[in-house]
């Protein structure tokens, strides 16, 4: 927390917000843990968006998204005594793996509350890290509930994947690096991209890139039928999207609302929210897999998506899109692969 | 070139030799020009070998391998008057987009010549990068021959894909980045493991490893069947390998015996050389892909694959692998997702 609170456009809301000095604070209590991800880029994909394009990689962050980092900035300052009963998460995947690596790492014991249905490689990660899975059945039981009772059975501390002052902190140090980053290159971005689930990457990073650079556009992008951020920022307040009929490959981003925390923090900053398809998803991951060569899971891909399709407009401007993660199950990445029309193909 | 030539094992050799402080020279030349590639780790990696292992990810270099180091080092001091008739390279594929690529950053013409049979992948990114693409039959026409016509007939400069000195000091970044890198993490590593074609990469990197770091152990990874480095070390002399029946599917890495100069300053300084399986490559593929979100091509993956195929000692032990590039085709890498026996598995 800092002194510059009352600058929060948010003021009204009841719980506090954390600040650009929030931010930083995290990035000094995250150095040495978190992976200071490249920005990378390619002559092929600048050439697509008739820009400059620069994809911050946070596949290659530890436990394979940007998770870890709001997780860590949280059980780093866990209260005094906290640590007994552990803590305890519910999530579809990242969230979980990166709660159960930071618990092992601060020394403290961890639950998770998984969907049953999550992709198998998040549930072998989040075992992985030690800690203990319990899985549920979206379709029959609340998982927040269920978090809840097994918080207070173990005396454990719940740790929220989004609508946390210390997670989105922690989330805010990809913003802060890609500043830091943008400088070192002599650049600044005319955009900059996230995807968004409940919103919490965005908030944080909103906070440091509307700090360092206050005419930088920021926009979420989300799968169709979920783009609640977009419905919200359009409407100025938080309502939910109304899903899809076929749901969406994009498992990481199914948030039904933007979280109260993120929106108070998004509200004032996030220009605009766009929307892709899953087609326009996969075409995104096909792309950084042939001009990348990186992982990208589908719900990592959107914001890189959006650009790819149009969604915003980059001739002649230099756009900052966030990579969010890389935890897609081999059969998955294979079907997306599969669905190009040949090499390079996206 | 520097003065501690004299320094070489090979000063019996008639050509000079790069030496130490020629790569040191290289890495200013490519500053801002090539990427700084990450040196990457993973719990799960770490886990399975037993040690600590870093892996230097030239998949996200430049044109997707670490061949784009030695191109431009090669092509940014061209003699003068060379820039008229351009440059012809012969390759199956990494060499070929990197002088493309280098040849349009320095602003001369490019004539690749590719075997017929080479990765789709490789063929677009060369003619994407903007140069001339000749296909010939592998097993009808020698590429050299091929290469020499062309630049005789085009008062082209023919850029050899590794026995060059300026080819091989630029490899030695890869190395240089490597020492400055792990010091930085306050390691020394006791092995450092680099995959072999014609054994560029391995000489440049070895040049730096064995000045920083005398104790060090290098060692080459090769297919089997492909491993004319394995063997020639062994001998004390460059001999070819026997070739594989079933060929192999690392073709960045089917050079039939050790270069001249690369194996003059190999000779003295690795310590041996091993070989992988393509089933060991595509485990090790899939462990890259699982643990590190990072698309390796075939060819880039044996030295990975050595090590976790237990060919070099691990135990307690830090171990760096260059993973040398990324350019695989869509179809192979489904394929070699599909081997893999569920998530994660390797």
């Amino acid at each position: 927390m800092s002194d510059d609170r009352d600058d929060a456009p948010a003021a009204a809301a009841p719980a506090p917000l954390p600040t650009p000095a929030d931010v930083r604070a995290a990035a000094e209590r995250l150095a040495g843990q978190a992976v200071e991800t490249p920005l990378l880029r390619a002559d092929a994909l600048d050439e697509r968006i008739g820009g400059r394009l620069l994809l911050k990689a946070e596949p290659l962050q530890r436990t394979g998204s940007f998770k870890f980092r709001g997780a860590y900035n949280r059980l780093s300052q866990l209260p005094a005594g906290a640590g007994e009963g552990g803590v305890v998460a519910y999530s579809s995947g990242n969230h979980a793996q990166a709660v159960a690596a930071a618990a092992r790492l601060v020394g403290v014991p961890a639950v998770i509350v998984m969907p049953r249905d999550a992709p198998e490689v998040k549930i072998a990660g989040t075992r992985r890290h030690g800690a203990e899975v319990v899985l549920y059945d979206r379709s029959s039981q609340a998982r927040e509930a269920l978090g809840a009772r097994i918080a207070a059975e173990r005396g454990a501390v719940l740790v929220k994947p989004y609508d946390d002052f210390h997670v989105i902190a922690g989330q805010g140090t990809v913003g802060h690096e890609v500043v830091r980053q943008c400088e070192a290159l002599g650049c600044r971005p005319d955009a900059v991209v996230v995807p968004a689930g409940g919103g919490g990457l965005m908030a944080g990073t909103g906070l440091a890139i509307a700090d360092a650079w206050p005419g930088t556009r920021l926009h979420t992008a989300e799968p169709d039928g979920y783009h609640d951020h977009a419905m919200s920022l359009e409407r100025g307040r938080r309502v939910g999207a109304p899903g899809a009929q076929a749901g969406s490959f994009c498992d990481a981003l199914l948030a039904p609302i933007p979280g109260e925390l993120t929106f108070a923090i998004n509200a004032g900053r996030v220009h605009s929210g766009v929307a892709v398809s899953d087609r326009e998803v996969g075409a995104a991951m096909r792309a950084a897999f042939a001009h990348l060569k990186l992982v990208v899971e589908p719900g990592g891909a959107v914001a890189l998506a959006a650009l790819l399709a149009g969604r915003v407009e980059t001739a002649g401007r230099t756009v900052v899109a966030v990579l969010s993660g890389g935890n897609v199950d081999p059969a998955t990445f294979r079907a997306v692969l599969e669905q190009g029309d040949g090499p390079g193909a996206a």
